[in-house]
C-alpha cells in the first residue's frame, strides 16, 4: 500500500513536472543576451528587443523539455540583427531560435550557426526557425565555413531564408561524426535557399549530408518542402554523403547543380520539382553514385544539362572505390518520374573515364557500370523530338527498362526498345507544370518493392488508382511551386521591385565623377560628358553599376595615379558596366583590379566599346577573389604590359578567377605578356567550370615577352571555345593548347606568323583527392 | 447497402481463404519428391518417406501463407537421406523443410541449400528446420561452394546440425545483391556448428553476412543461440560484411577464429561465450574493423590468441580505404564485457603494417587508429597478473576507458589509468563459466545511448538494478551452455561414445596387412610381427588407423610398386600413424602421398620412430589436398631424391597443404632435393597460418641437387621455429630464409659447411586483392 501510494506520488510529481512553466525573460543588450541564453531553464522564453546586436557570441545551451522548451526569439520577428563578428551555438534539448536576422558580419567559427556547443553537448529535438542569414561570408573565399551545421538528433531547419554565400563550405551540412549525431532525423523544411552565387570552384554546395568519412552511417535525414533558387554555388545543389535521407517535394528552380547521391545510400528523392528554362545547360537534376536509392515521382521541365548535369545521370564507379571516390551504382529505382522538353534526360556510364587510362591512377579509373538498376513507370515528353533520349557514355547493360514511354513527336530514337514510343498531350497546370493526360491504358510495372511507392508527386494515393508518371492522372491541380509565401521566414521576401535606375550625368569638373561614384544607387548609370577625365586615385566600385559615354563621342579617363594601382578598384559587391570610353594610363599601373585581400563577396566586370591603353595590367584578378562574369567586347586594348589576368588561383584544389571570361570583337595589339592568362588547377571530374569564349577578335604583335610562350593560356579550363579569330605577327610558340579531352574546341581561326594552336588529349593535373 | 453486402462477403471470403486447408502428399522416390516440391500449393504437406534419396535436384516453389505453408517433411525426421549428387533450391513464400539429412555427396551448384530458384525468385518467410549437413564435401578443397545460401527476407535456419565442410566457402552464406534481400531479418538460430576442420588458407568461414560488394546494404540478418563448436576453418568464424547484424547469445566452444565486422557497420555483439582452454592460442574473440559496432555483454573465458586473434582486436584502418580492404574503426562501443583468464584481452592498432610501406602499395598501408570508441564497464580478472592487459600495436589516443576493472592478483601493469586494479573474487557456475562478485559498488559508466543496453548476459534486466561486467550482480546461474540438446537437430548428436581401439595382429604372410588395413575400423591399431613386409602395389589410406611393430625389433616394408606410386596412398580421411617400422624403396617410388585429384576430405600423417630410405619422396602431397597435421619424429630419412614435399600451393590466394608441420629429432642423410618444402603465397593479413617446427634434428650431405639453393624452403609460411639442429655438410646457399616480419624465428642451430641462415624482414607477395 505504501509502495502504491509512492508511486501515484511519483506519477503526479511526473505529471506536475510536465506541465507547462513558461517564464518570461527580455533582453536588450548583448551581454544580457549571451547571459540569459547561457543560464537558460526548462520554459524559459527568452524574448530579444528589437535592434542591432553587434559581435556577439551567443551559447544557447539548457535543457528544455517538450512541454517546456526553452525559446530565444525577436520581440519583433526579422527586427533583430545579428551583425559584426557573431555566432550562435545550440547545446540541450528542446530549444528554439526564431525570427533572428544575421547579416552584415560573419562567424568567428567554423559556422554561424552551429548545433553544439562541444563535441559531446549536442543539440537534440531543437529548432532553429523564422530566420534570415544573408551574405554573411567569412572575409576572404577560402576561408571555409558553414552558415548553418547541425549535429545530434531530431533538429528542425524551417522556414528560414538563407541566401548569398559566397566563401567556401556548403552552406547548410549535417555531421554524423559521434553516435550522438547519427540517426538524427533531422527535418530541413520549408526554407527558402535563394540565390547562391557560383563560387568557381568545388565547396559550394548548399546542403551537404555528412561526409565521406561518415558514409556509412545512418542519417536519416529529411530535405522537404523547401525552394532552391538560383542556388550556383557548384555542381551540387544538395550532396547526400549518408544513408536513407529522404529528399522531398523541393523546388529546385533555375539552380545551377544536382541532387547528388554522393556519398551514402538507400536515400529516397520522391517529388521533387527541377526547373529550367532550356537554353541554360547549368540546371541539373539527380546524380547518383553508390547503391539503392530510390528516384521517384519526380518532375523535370526544360532541364537540358548534360552528361553530370542532365536530369538523371547515373554514373560509373571505380572498381572497389576509396572511401572518397566513387563507388558502383547498384540497386538503384528509378519510377514514376516524368520529364518534360528536357534534352537526352537519362544518361548512364557518366563520368567514364576509360579513355584517360594514360594519365590517371587505376583507383581513378572509373568502369563500373550501374548493375540490378530499374528504370520504370518514367514518362518523357518532348514538344521537339530528341534523337538521344538516352545516353550511354558506357553501357547501361546492368540497367532493366520496364514501362517507360515517350510522345517524341514522331521522331526516331536509338534504344526504342526501352521507351515506348506514342502519343499523348500535356496538361498545363501552371507556368512550369505540365502534366502528361494519358487517354489509354499504360501498363504499371510492379518491381521488387514498388508497393512502398505509395503516393505521386501530388500526394495522391496510387494504392486506389495508380498510373505512370509523376502524377496519377486525373487528380491533378497547380501544386503552386513558386508561390514565396510557402517558405522561408514569415516576415522575409527576396522579390525586388524592378527599379527604373537613375543616370547621373557627369562632366570632367574636378571631383564630378568620383562623386557620382560614391553616390550612385546599386543600378544606376553614370554619363560622362565628352572631354578629359583626370583621375588622380583609385575609383572605388563596391555596388552595381554602369559609367558611360552620355555623347557619341567617347569620353577619356586619363588615370594619373600611383604606379601598380588600378583605375578601377572592384571592391566586394563591384559589378562595373563600362561602355564607350578611352582609359588611359601610364604603362605601370592597372586598368582594373580587385583587393588584395578581404574580397568577402564577387566582383564583375563587363567592358564594352572601350579603348584601353598604356596599362601595366589591363584587369589583375587576385588570388581568392572570384568574379561570375568577365566580358570585354567590342573594345581594343593596346600597348600594354599584361592583358587579362585570372590565373592566380593556383590552389590546384579545382578553383578559378571567374566563372565565365568572354573576349568578342575585340583587338589587342602590343600586348606583351599575359594576353589571356585564366587558370584552374587540380584534377577533378566535378568542378566542370572555367569558361573561355576567344571570338572575333585580333591579336597583333603581342605575346613578345610572355616567358611561357603562350598567347592564350587557359590551362586547366573546362570550357574552351577560339573561333574566328585572327592571330598576326605574335612571338609565341603557341596561340592556345586546348585540352581535348574536355570541351576545348576552335574553329576558323587564321594564324599568321603566330605559332601554333594545338590540342593535347590528357593535361596531367595534380590529383585533388 | 449492395456495396455494404459486397465488402462483408469479400470479407468472408478473404477470411477464408486465411483458414488453414492442410493437404497431405506422400512421396516415396526421388522423381515423385521432385515433382511434389516443385508444384506445392499454400497447405500442402509434403511426406519423405524414409529412405535415401540419391542424385536429387530438389526445387521447392510454391506460394504459402501464414495460415497455410508448405512444408517438406522427412516421414521420420533424420530417416531422410539426400545423398549423392544432390541439392535443394527454395523460392516462394512460407515454406518449411523439416528433418532432412544431406551425406554422402556433394552439390552439383555453387550451394547446397539455396534460398531462390532465380535470381528474381527468392525465398521468404521460409524455414529449413531440424536438418543435418554432414561432410558433404565438393571433391575438391577449390571447387568452392556454400552449404547454405540465403536470399529474400525473413527466412530462418534454426536447429540444424552442420558439420565437416573442408572445401573452400563459407558453410553458411546470407547473400543481398538485390532489393528483394536487403533487410532481410534472418534468424540463423539454435543451430549446432560442428567441427569445421583447418582449411589451411582463406574462404574457410563458418558464417558470412553478405560481402564487401554489398557491405552498404542494410542485412539486419540475427544470429542467435548456436552452438559453434571447433570452428577451425579460417580466422574468421562469423564475418560480418553487412549492416545492422545481431550476433547474440552464441557459444563459440574451442574455435579457432573470431567473430569479425569484416565489412559494414552498427553490428550488434551482444551476450555471446568465447571459451579457450589457456593453452590454444588458435582460440580468438572479437575483431572489429568500421563503425558502429557494439560490443556487449560478452564472456570471454581462457582466451589467449594474439593480435588478430585476440579476445578484443580493435584493427587500424586503411585511410580512405577502398571498398575491400580495411576502413577505420569510429564510433565503436565495448560495454559491459568480462574477461577472466584471457591474456592481454584490449589489443589495439592491430593489424598496423607501416613498417613494411616499402613492400606494400600506399592503399595497403594499416595506419589510421580507432575513433571516437569507447571502453566502458568492463570487468577483468587473471587468476595470474597480466603485465600487459592492454596491447597498443598502434596507440589507442581515440578510445576513451571509462569504469574499468582489473583484479590482476596486485601486479602492476602498463595503462593503469584506463582500468582501476581491485580485488574480487569469481563465482563458478560451471566448468567454463566464472563471474565476478563485486563485494563494493563501481559506478556504471552511462555514455551515448548506454540505456540501449537494456539486459545482461543472462537476459536479467539492467533498468532495475545495473552493475559493470557482462551479468549484473546477484542474479547469476548456470546458463548450460555446452547442454547440446538446445542447438541443432533434435534426431542427431555428435556425442561419439569413446571406443577401444582393436588391435589387429597381422604377419608378413601375402596379402595379410592388406587385408588388415582394409577391413580396419577407424581407430584400430594394426600391430606387424618382425620381418618383412613386400608390398607390390599401394595400400590405401582412408580413415584413421595406426600401423606399427608389435615387437620391439621394427617390422620392415619393402615397396615393389611401379615407380611413381605411392607405398601409402593418403585418401579423404585416411589419418596414417605409423610407428617404428622401416620403409624401403627402390628409389623411384614416393613413401606417402595422397591423391592427384578427389581429394574431397582431409588427410593426415604421424610417422615416428620409423627410418625411410630409397624413395623419390618421402612425401608427396598434390595441389587441393590439405592434412591439419604432418609430423615426423625419432625417425630417419636416408638416400632420398625428395624429403617432405607440401608445396603444390601456388596459387598465391594464401593456401597452403598444412596448417602443422613438425619435424622433431630425424635424422636427413643425403636427401638430394626439396628436403622440406613448404609453401604459402600471397600478402593477405588474414590467413594467418602455416606452422612449421623443425627441432632437434640432423641433416646431412642433403640438398645438393636442389635447384633453388635452399635446404628449409618455406617461403611465405607464417609461423616458422627452427631450433637445436644440425646441419652438416649440405652444399646449398641458405639453410633458411626467414620472414622477418612474421612470426619466423631460430635458435640454437648449428651450422657446419651448410649455409646460411638469413632474415629478410619484408617479403615481396602477390597482392590478393
Amino acid at each position: 500500500m505504501k509502495k502504491t501510494l509512492l508511486i501515484i506520488s511519483l506519477l503526479l510529481l511526473i505529471v506536475s513536472c510536465q506541465q507547462k512553466v513558461t517564464k518570461s525573460i527580455v533582453v536588450t543588450n548583448s551581454s544580457e543576451l549571451i547571459d540569459a541564453a547561457k543560464n537558460a531553464q526548462a520554459g524559459d522564453n527568452i524574448v530579444i528587443k528589437d535592434g542591432v546586436y553587434k559581435d556577439v557570441e551567443i551559447v544557447f545551451e539548457g535543457e528544455g523539455t517538450e512541454e517546456n522548451p526553452i525559446v530565444l526569439k525577436a520581440e519583433n520577428a526579422g527586427k533583430v540583427f545579428i551583425e559584426g563578428v557573431s555566432s550562435l551555438q545550440i547545446g540541450g534539448s528542446y530549444l528554439e531560435v526564431n525570427g533572428l536576422f544575421f547579416r552584415n558580419g560573419y562567424s568567428p567559427f567554423k559556422n554561424v550557426i552551429g548545433f553544439r556547443i562541444t563535441d559531446e553537448n549536442v543539440a537534440n529535438y531543437s529548432k532553429v526557425t523564422n530566420c534570415v542569414i544573408l551574405d554573411y561570408n567569412s572575409l576572404e573565399r577560402d576561408q571555409d565555413n558553414l552558415w548553418v551545421q547541425l549535429y545530434g538528433t531530431h533538429n528542425e531547419l524551417s522556414n528560414n531564408y538563407i541566401a548569398g554565400k559566397t566563401n567556401g563550405g556548403p552552406t547548410v551540412r549535417v555531421d554524423l561524426k559521434g553516435n550522438q549525431s547519427i540517426r538524427n532525423y533531422h527535418q530541413i523544411i520549408n526554407n527558402h535557399f535563394g540565390p547562391r552565387p557560383r563560387k568557381g570552384g568545388a565547396r559550394g554546395e548548399t546542403i551537404q549530408l555528412g561526409s565521406s568519412f561518415t558514409s556509412m552511417s545512418p542519417s536519416n535525414t529529411t530535405i522537404a518542402n523547401n525552394l532552391f533558387e538560383e542556388c550556383n554555388g557548384e555542381v551540387e545543389i544538395i550532396s547526400s554523403k549518408t544513408n536513407f535521407n529522404i529528399i522531398k517535394n523541393n523546388v529546385f528552380y533555375k539552380s545551377e547543380g544536382s541532387v547528388v547521391t554522393r556519398h551514402g545510400n538507400y536515400v529516397t528523392i520522391d517529388g521533387n520539382y527541377f526547373i529550367g528554362d532550356g537554353v541554360n545547360k547549368q540546371f541539373g537534376g539527380i546524380r547518383i553514385v553508390n547503391t539503392g536509392h530510390w528516384i521517384i515521382n519526380n518532375y523535370f521541365y526544360k532541364i537540358i544539362g548534360e552528361n553530370f548535369r542532365s536530369p538523371l545521370a547515373i554514373m560509373n564507379g571505380i572498381p572497389k572505390s576509396p572511401l572518397n571516390r566513387y563507388n558502383q551504382v547498384t540497386d538503384v529505382v528509378v519510377a514514376y518520374n516524368t520529364y518534360v522538353d528536357s534534352k537526352s534526360p537519362w544518361q548512364f556510364g557518366v563520368g567514364t573515364n576509360i579513355a584517360q587510362a594514360a594519365v590517371l591512377p587505376k583507383s581513378e579509373i572509373r568502369s563500373a557500370r550501374a548493375l540490378r538498376t530499374v528504370v520504370a513507370n518514367n514518362i518523357i515528353y518532348n514538344s521537339v523530338g530528341d534523337e538521344t533520349p538516352i545516353i550511354e557514355h558506357d553501357k547501361a547493360d546492368g540497367v532493366k527498362f520496364k514501362n517507360n514511354i515517350i510522345n517524341n513527336q514522331g521522331v526516331g530514337f536509338d534504344n526504342s526498345e526501352r521507351i515506348q514510343a506514342t502519343e499523348f498531350e500535356l496538361t498545363k497546370l501552371s507556368e512550369h507544370i505540365y502534366m502528361p493526360k494519358l487517354t489509354s491504358d499504360f501498363d504499371v510495372y510492379n518491381g521488387f518493392g514498388f508497393e512502398t511507392i505509395k503516393h505521386d508527386i501530388f500526394g495522391n494515393s496510387r494504392e486506389t488508382s495508380n498510373s505512370i508518371g509523376a502524377a496519377v492522372q486525373g487528380l491533378m491541380k497547380d501544386p503552386a511551386i513558386l508561390d514565396k509565401t510557402k517558405y522561408g521566414a514569415s516576415w522575409y521576401s527576396n522579390v525586388v521591385e524592378a527599379a527604373t535606375p537613375n543616370v547621373l550625368a557627369v562632366t570632367n569638373a574636378k571631383g564630378e565623377l568620383e562623386a557620382a561614384i560614391a553616390s550612385a544607387k546599386p543600378g544606376d548609370v553614370i554619363a560622362l560628358s565628352s572631354g578629359t577625365y583626370k583621375v588622380s586615385a583609385s575609383l572605388v566600385i563596391n555596388k552595381s553599376i554602369t559609367i558611360q559615354s552620355k555623347d557619341d563621342e567617347k569620353a577619356e579617363i586619363v588615370f594619373e595615379g600611383a604606379d601598380n594601382t588600378p583605375l578601377f578598384n572592384l571592391n566586394p559587391y563591384g559589378i562595373l558596366t563600362i561602355n564607350n570610353i578611352v582609359l588611359s594610363g601610364n604603362g605601370k599601373q592597372q586598368a582594373f583590379a580587385n583587393l588584395n585581400k578581404n574580397m568577402s563577396n564577387h566582383f564583375g566586370l563587363t567592358v564594352s566599346g572601350c579603348d584601353i591603353n598604356n596599362f601595366d595590367y589591363v584587369l589583375k584578378a587576385y588570388k581568392q577573389t572570384f568574379a561570375e562574369e568577365v566580358t570585354f567586347k567590342n573594345s581594343t586594348i593596346t600597348n600594354c604590359e599584361n592583358g587579362i589576368e585570372l590565373s592566380e588561383e593556383t590552389n590546384d584544389r579545382g578553383d578559378y578567377n571567374t566563372e565565365y571570361l568572354t573576349v568578342d570583337n575585340c583587338q589587342f595589339t602590343n600586348v606583351k605578356q599575359n594576353v589571356i592568362d585564366y587558370y584552374r588547377g587540380g584534377y577533378d571530374e566535378s568542378t566542370i567550370g572555367g569558361n573561355l569564349l576567344v571570338s572575333n577578335s585580333t591579336f597583333t604583335e603581342c605575346g613578345s615577352k610572355e616567358e611561357n610562350g603562350m598567347l592564350l593560356n587557359h590551362r586547366g579550363i573546362v570550357n574552351v571555345n577560339i573561333t574566328k579569330n585572327v592571330f598576326k605577327n605574335n612571338k609565341v610558340e603557341f596561340v592556345s593548347i586546348l585540352w581535348g579531352a574536355k570541351n576545348n574546341i576552335e574553329s576558323n581561326n587564321t594564324l599568321i606568323n603566330s605559332g601554333k594552336i594545338k590540342t593535347e588529349e590528357n593535361l596531367v593535373m595534380k590529383l585533388m583527392y
